[in-house]
């Protein structure tokens, strides 16, 4: 067990089911605990951030370790690790999202998957590291990726 | 604060030093705690995964919320949220890396930058919603950018 602090929390309007919507317009804020805000400085050179989060509705629930992606009987069961469910051991989240302004202590972003009020522990940059060409995924979510609507 | 289980390590004869040279060629191990084996069906059909984890020698020492980065007097000062640094409130890395066998709990990769015995928090697919196109990153990210070797 790692101890890890909270050191802001996600604001939004969005719900559970504008989340399962597609996520690409959501528009949140991210309130950044106000000791942490020299943390922030340069952030704005970057276009986009990676958000690691708590989704602290599912902590205390039993996990699963095999799930149907999305809930969807049409799709086979898998390991949640080969998912970004949030049926896992430790209900972390990683999205990446485009970073629209910072203003002090809080940051305007589209894309974020996050319920009000979730516990952010990390904020780090998505830099051309992070950018992988030719990547190789599942037949499953080949299925996903081109029924997509956002 | 959140707790979060360890759900394996990291196992590497890389050092600190290799490490700073370069990660691309470096090839770890990651074992997963058997109890959670079952969460790993089907991540062999990703080429990267990421892989969250605690850095564990920065644990309990004093965070630095401005840095320069990689300790380079020619870079500028920025906040630790505008940097990979390991120097953060929660000393969580976040690394995307080419996934090369899956033997049981035991995952072979390459590309990891983490030290022997690191506590893996997460594993997570690397999949199209993460390769984002025609980002911006900022100047002093563009000059290490360009000066890489690896």
């Amino acid at each position: 067990m790692v101890a890890v602090k909270t050191i802001g929390r996600v604001r939004t309007q969005a719900s559970e089911e504008d989340i399962k919507r597609g996520r690409s317009s959501i528009v949140s804020k991210i309130v950044i605990d106000r000791r942490y805000v020299d943390g922030l400085r340069g952030l704005d050179g970057y276009s986009h951030i990676y958000v690691i989060y708590w989704m602290h509705r599912r902590a205390g629930r039993r996990a699963e370790l095999l799930v149907r992606p999305r809930g969807r009987a049409d799709l086979p069961e898998v390991g949640v690790f080969a998912t970004r469910s949030p049926s896992r051991p430790n209900p972390i989240a990683l999205t990446v999202v485009e970073l629209l302004k910072i203003d002090g202590n809080v940051l305007k972003v589209r894309g974020l998957d996050a319920l009000d009020m979730s516990p952010v522990l990390d904020i780090k940059p998505y830099d051309y590291y992070d950018v992988i060409q030719g990547i190789r995924v599942p037949g499953w979510f080949e299925r996903i990726w081109a029924e997509r609507r956002d």
